[in-house]
């Protein structure tokens, strides 16, 4: 094999397993916020404790791949649509260890909500739960295989989840002028359903890297043209 | 001037431009914070108008950065430090529009507060604001000037902004729970100093994004030593 055929293979096999990496966090905050709002349904609190301690491996697979992706850059020097896939896996990894602190906030709320009888039957956060956990499989499904398609279904769920949360707020906001003794365990729902919107959001800011990274509209008249000159 | 220097000298006068661009970008964000927040103290609704209408030269400027950055990895090539400059750039970038869309957040509660009574004398909230428009700038500061201690700073300012979140929290339940009739506008301002307390989150990352820059402990053995040999 020639010399740049044996360095671009290597490079190949280092974005793989960069992508690897990057579904094994995913999978990880996936897991966390699945966890959380079970504890929230079970009112499980070791349950919430669990969630709590499991943020470290997330945080440590954050760092290793940021790692990963200075040494792509600084080793490789990718152009193109390579580069623009180390980018975005850069910002794919802070995505990721945001849902993971998202997972944490819920369950801390989980913990306080807890303590106060029911509010109500919980069907609605579950729900806006498994939607925003698809979405992030399916942000980070279109990252691997770069599906721009999947990823415009990606940003159209973000509505679905926007109107469960203000469903979801106009429920509870009816609970708390009806009977100020719910205000408190209200509060925390309405506070885990906006945690759950954000992580929509991170799934969002993911799928959108993703047709950046694809159709690159906006640097495909300096990257796109080739190795620079000089 | 040899070829070699020439091409750094472009680089660094770009590098130049692109700070300059993030300054500009960071006071952009800074002022619709500043005005939503004003907007809510004077009950301003033309203010919060403007703030909504304000958002959309952040975003044109989001774009631009992150072309900037892409044009400076895929010409350059950049090591070691330049590189880490690049990528911090690329996620500092991501959080000055995350906080421009805090900020529209923030005029949207202000915007459903302002048909209510006044809750309370608002003290606190503009507290907040002043501390987290601080944080943001003193983070871009560091960013510029490389200065790990002024991070450092802004990493402590956190817990301030923390602890006054919490306080807020308490004495608004404690008004909802001795009057429903308050529920909905403390709601909303219990909204407006989450989304200021996100605002100094975003200030946390790029602070740390600046001690990892020039500090570089996760990538000092791969990218401090040197051009790559291939």
């Amino acid at each position: 094999m020639e010399p740049v055929e044996r360095v671009a293979r290597h490079f190949q096999d280092e974005l793989e397993q960069l992508k690897t990496r990057l579904l094994e966090m995913g999978g990880l905050a996936e897991e966390q916020v699945r966890l959380a709002v079970q504890a929230l349904v079970d009112r499980d609190r070791d349950l919430v404790e669990r969630v709590l301690n499991g943020d470290e491996p997330l945080n440590a697979l954050h760092i290793e791949i940021d790692g990963r992706c200075f040494t792509l850059l600084a080793l490789y020097q990718p152009m193109a649509v390579d580069l623009r896939a180390i980018v975005a896996a850069v910002k794919i990894n802070t995505d990721l260890e945001r849902v993971g602190d998202l997972a944490v906030n819920i369950a801390e709320a989980v913990r306080r909500y807890a303590v106060h009888p029911p509010v109500k039957k919980l069907i609605d956060i579950p729900r806006m739960a498994t939607i925003a956990q698809l979405m992030l499989r399916d942000a980070l499904d279109a990252f691997v295989r770069r599906d721009t398609d999947l990823a415009q279904h990606v940003l159209n769920e973000d509505d679905t989840l926007d109107s469960l949360k203000t469903q979801i707020f106009r429920e509870l906001l009816t609970y708390m002028l009806q009977d100020p003794g719910t205000i408190e365990a209200a509060l925390d729902l309405i506070l885990i359903s906006r945690h759950l919107e954000r992580i929509g959001d991170h799934a969002t800011n993911i799928a959108e890297d993703v047709i950046f990274m694809v159709s690159a509209r906006d640097v495909r008249h300096h990257a796109g043209e080739g190795p620079a000159s000089f």
